[in-house]
């Protein structure tokens, strides 16, 4: 194995990002290496490329940035006991304190002190990545390995959609990025009786389409109230997955719940938010909740049951696959909604 | 309006029934009389009809048995306001008294006063039956009419299988009867991960087959709880849901759940079951329970959502279809497992 | 008996309320008359009175007010049958559809129609009062009479408290209304391991105390959030109940409620209430519940079962008993605080 | 420190136990060092002593047995982080493998791969015990000293209790050990309506009375059934907490439990119980649990913030406090029933 591989690196407190040669990293009894089969890009990745106010207050260059991959593990610290060299592999890459209240309850995923590999720590845009063992984890050759790129914006979505009661219930997501497109696919494997997807991108909503969401809406020429009035027996839907973090939509999350409904809010925005609690939360009596990474490990349980049972076609949400050199043209498309979930083959094993 | 009507009597406490022409019942003011489209047969109609211990027990002959049934409104009480002459109606059988403690907090569904039309009053074997306001459920076009008239035994199979968390979840169903042949098909709908039907009549496997359980297995020839481990990582099924009623085949809901497991019971039996409480129940921390009727009415809502989006296929389970004066050789076929649900046309629109 | 009767009435549309001398108010079949031992004061009542642009939108004079009581049963509608004459009652005086969706799952706390006894009927503040029977809430002898007829707050405490986890937990109350009151000492009674009270108002700061709040704190002169930290080695609380619809007060519940904890909203406010949903709730993990009206009728059991068994002292809220006579007077204690709870004797039982 | 202590060892695969002096432990790098100040005597010790059936099948002596304890820290592996020398702990002795789907899961008290220090590996019955950091419990000083030897037992009681709604219940606890007498003292702090205690043994009635239940009740003379119905409305109590692990108690569990309350079963026993499925769990819509060990860490945290608030008043079930040396007789005090907790002093602290 050779001591240095290709990696794209965050090097300034500047926008961009560059390709380099950089050490392989080293790693520690309770570590593991893989080797970086795909590695996917968020919209944190865009964040951190574009360098604004977020990732000046969180990001210390040089920085190797990515948190969604698979790849194969090839070497092994020495008090690993859990997998083997040539598994293949995803991991969890918000790593817990696993000693603060919320880790000692089940609640590991909103851990104080939790730190993020390619947030915190270098990711795995880069031909390999370390993982401590706790986190990796492990495939079912089942899983189809584009899908094993992106467990962790699907396991945002499965949080979401099974924070709360979904079988049987009208849904809507608002804001049809990559984890609104997988939650549509996630709340109809799980049995919602309908779901509404609202997104203002022409292309995002094309894609919602070829989700099968039941209805999408465009909220900039569509009343979406209204329709969903129309089609819920003028009650509202039960459940609103908010994925946008956009105030027009989260302002429709509101009007658009049903009495007794929940809101499950995932969508980041720094902007201010003004409700009417009386008219909006408690005469409605609905309930919201705070959506954080992903349950650990029930989540990544759930997304590989149902991924092994295929009842999952995220197909339509992958549109785009690019060698690592090409990450920066990626970015571009990115900000136009034109790409949803950007694959990147770091080791060049598709891309040749 | 005729006075009189063809209806199926259980006339005197010995087996048997035969076809009568009885008057029409009276309704009272808060009561609505059907014109019965469908009524189907549900195995407590054999245990009327061969007059076993329970039914000398329970029935006060002469009765008008069936409580699973779909029809048109033809009068209404004075009083009635959510339905009108010409809806399409079904009903729950179940009559709540309304003023327990558990139908004053949300459990009508185990209700201590509780009068079952077409088995304390008489029922749906007819080609009129009277039900109060609030027992109707008024129908969706978009339900069929054959699935209207089954909705009391698919709510049975809805309210076991959302009794607990169910999607992305493992699951066995001990028994395939109607009800259990349902819970396949609902299991299947909220994203069961997988679906393991256990059956010993051939007949039944057959159409548990049908309905798409993943894997059909006869506990007379095969290892029921070893498969169960292969196909469960070694682990027993997270969920069971059990419909036999049969001594082996609730012993092998305790030896295949897992721990932590639920195992939701349906099947009715009068034979005592013995368990090991400290190895089947106390170290695998399960949950174990009963199951009874429908919830009123989240199941009707529940079931009517799935139904309506097209998410349940029930026809394999639709086995026979007879005109009323058929009825005593119904009971033979169903005897041996041959039908599985017999749907009984009294006004002979589709049997002429 | 008389026909006619003392009220309070709200004349017109303007400030202010008389005491008139009235029609006793007919009944129907279903209906029970109750003759007012001790109707109490709410807030509402108080906007009734100040005739404030809420009441301006709901209130259509002339109307008696008054919506917490207890008395005896004096007549009954020919169809009731669960009270009889002689009888002690109170009542849930949302009178709730029974016929929509919220209703019909359990929900009719947040009835789509719900129709509010003194405030959209005549209510409480009067010799008499009708109540349907569906709503009348027979009364233990072991509850005392005061207590009997503050029901209705005591119920919005109990149905804040036990919306959640809550034994074992830290538990800030923001808002030292009567409602805040009765929630210190119901979060007491079940096992919340320390209550933080939080209030503005001396008055109130005081009487919270003696319902034995572990620490009242005075946000105009201390800094909240820090001792809250302090006692709660730094997570901050469990669940925060907030009652003071008071958009600082709101603003405290959000800093002062851990990673994954809950905020029960009760109190109401007009005022937009803006929030940084990121931090405030995403990152936390938070869930947030609008809370409203009592549980039909799982609350009132659960408050009959709490006084019974003695666990609730509620003595130090009731600050005033006063004649109905009295009534604008006790409109002016009210709004400085001193007053908490006000105990009205329409018929002059106590007041001579 | 001298390189050997004093302990009771399990010599041999036969009746007894003896005190020898043995080698302090070695401890690894995760590992933590106690001297023990309390060790508490449970059930399972006796039947170690006794080498019953049980015993037979899973001890391996020679072993130290010995599971619940509180002691000063005094030497610690070199990855310990959390606690440091002189630190006042306890430990959850259940040592759970982290990785399997349980554990993974917030199940870990379920773990497939436990190993139970005191059982499977020696225990707390010696001057010195060592335990790994993860299972270590550092104890407030707010908690005294004795009670926090007794920890495992109380997080028995409180994960019984806590398995389900509480608060404004009626709740029945058969059988009367020590799990059972901490039971009614935690279900009477989280605000259960009514506790009833049921045992045969006349010392243990006498400290339920202490511990404050209701009413104690003695089935070898009362018939408790009808007992139970007079004081609950005639409707059976909300729910059982079945600590007895006796064929009759089990009997009597059922019996006594409402339509739609909850069994939380604890109490082992190697008996077959034989039930009427039909009758006993489906048409009363009950729900059985199986409670096994403490939930990790989340009974530790809210029995410790119990115990911090002065909740919990469990000096009545302390009867004997004794020096090591007297263990053998404490295990004959222990099968009459007079003895209740029995502690030991191992390093005769105060026995002198």
């Amino acid at each position: 194995m050779s001591k240095t591989m290709q990696a794209v690196v965050k090097a300034a407190a500047a926008p961009g990002a560059e390709i380099r040669e950089v050490k392989i990293p080293d790693f520690g009894p309770t570590d593991v290496l893989v080797k970086v089969k795909i590695a996917s890009i968020c919209g944190t990745d865009l964040h951190i490329y574009e360098w604004d106010r977020w990732a000046q207050s969180r990001i210390h260059p040089p920085l190797i940035p990515g948190h969604e991959f698979c790849g194969e593990v090839v070497a092994l610290g020495n008090e690993v006991t859990t997998v083997k060299e040539g598994d293949f592999v995803s991991a969890e890459m918000h790593v817990a304190c696993g000693k603060c209240l919320q880790c000692r309850t089940g609640e590991a995923h909103i851990c104080q002190n939790v730190k993020i590999i390619g947030v915190d720590a270098n990711g795995a845009f880069a031909e390999y990545v370390v993982i401590p063992e706790t986190n990796i984890w492990k495939l079912d050759p089942a899983v189809p390995q584009e899908y094993a790129s992106i467990l962790d914006p699907l396991g945002n979505a499965v949080h979401s959609v099974l924070a709360g009661e979904i079988a049987a219930r009208t849904v809507a997501i608002t804001g049809c990025g990559p984890i609104g497109l997988f939650a549509i696919a996630v709340a109809r494997a799980v049995g919602a009786a309908q779901v509404f997807a609202i997104e203002v991108n022409e292309h995002r909503r094309k894609i919602a389409a070829e989700m099968k969401a039941d209805l999408v809406l465009d909220p900039s020429t569509q009343k979406v109230h209204q329709e969903i009035l129309d089609r819920t027996g003028g009650l509202g839907v039960d459940v609103v997955l908010e994925m946008a973090g956009h105030p027009s939509a989260i302002r429709t999350a509101f009007d658009i719940v049903r009495r007794g409904g929940r809101i499950s809010l995932l969508g980041l925005t720094s902007k201010p938010i003004s409700l009417n609690f009386s008219e909006d939360i408690i005469f409605k009596g609905i309930t919201i909740q705070g959506i954080n990474g992903r349950r650990m490990y029930q989540t990544w349980y759930q997304m590989t049951a149902l991924l092994k049972a295929g009842k999952l076609d995220l197909r339509p949400a992958i549109t785009d696959r690019i060698a690592m050199k090409d990450f920066s043209s990626a970015m571009e498309r990115l900000k136009t909604g034109e790409a949803s979930k950007i694959l990147v083959y770091p080791n060049g094993s598709r891309m040749g």
